[in-house]
């Protein structure tokens, strides 16, 4: 709530409005299910504020089709044609990531082509809001290099919020993080037994 | 993901596309961030499924205005010009109920009068995915009356998804609900002394 009240003030030298703009580093990690779909609840408030929003789906399925994704296409588009909200771009490696032509060989490649985007992203300040989905993967079984990611980080000009999903995040990850949230799975519809439908599960 | 694999297969006489097609009640709790983001993140796939949506928000707060709330209403615009997506209808008690003239004394008037009207909603079939956000607090603080809510729900007919959000949820309705996710704190930006800002926090 915008009313918050903090548990301690930090002597950062810092006045409360800047330490409002800080750019977060934000985790959605866990078993249970909310960390994509809170990711892309926060770029419905990023394209609220007019934010340029980068999404990176490191996903492998190239049949992956969420529902998500399509309506943050329709906000981008209203933002294209009414100027209201942001601009949203939305990169998936299960396809192919648009901006190369030839495709690397494995997931690995893939990963690793997708993180370079991501920092000359960052180093250009591309987007304000910057989706890192299924990113905890490639992190966790050291396709990608923890401590260079973080060096990346902590080094971003601006204000870029980065905000990265997926099970098993790197402890280094969390704790470099501003904000971590576990989603828990307390129960689940496929523990009896049901499988995932249309406009639920995607 | 749509391929998940069940646990195990129940003994009811339903198909999978039986199964698939059972309406879910979802609880979003927890003290961490995301549950109702999440939730309107959910709403992003039921748009998209081309259901309409119905948001009763039972924030006692008449400021609160969330960037979930203006992108989800640029989307039901979308839908009203161009047939795209669903509609969305959003009713927050903290600006009044919309459909009332004559406004609810109190908080515990006001949140009978939503469920009140949630009730009539649900008996119509009118929406396919419903959320009741922060509805938690009312019923956990025995404003409304727990058993009556699981009972109606339970009768709800048709293919109505519910998702209920917010802290403390009441037990008996963990108990009843087919998804439950606990959003779990596990490191925020107000332990550094840092208040929320806009297309973070609202």
């Amino acid at each position: 709530m915008p009313q918050g009240q903090v548990t301690s003030v930090p002597d950062d030298g810092l006045t409360t409005r800047q330490r409002r703009a800080q750019p977060l580093l934000v985790v959605h990690t866990g078993d249970g299910k909310g960390k994509s779909t809170a990711a892309f609840g926060m770029a419905l408030r990023a394209w609220t504020a007019c934010w340029p929003i980068g999404v990176f789906q490191f996903t492998k399925s190239p049949k992956w089709k969420s529902g998500e994704e399509a309506a943050l296409k329709s906000l981008a588009a209203v933002h294209e044609s009414t100027g209201q909200g942001g601009p949203v771009t939305w990169h998936k490696m299960g396809e192919g990531w648009s901006w190369l032509r030839t495709q690397p060989a494995d997931h690995e490649r893939a990963a690793r082509a997708g993180w370079d985007q991501v920092k000359l992203d960052l180093a250009a300040a591309r987007y304000r809001l910057i989706i890192l989905d299924e990113f905890t993967y490639p992190v966790s079984n050291g396709t990608l290099d923890v401590a260079e990611i973080l060096a990346t980080l902590a080094s971003r000009p601006g204000t870029q919020h980065v905000v990265i999903t997926g099970r098993r995040a790197h402890p280094d990850l969390v704790a470099a993080a501003d904000l971590v949230t576990e989603m828990t799975k307390i129960r689940h519809p496929m523990d009896a037994g049901r499988k995932g439908q249309a406009g639920i599960e995607w």
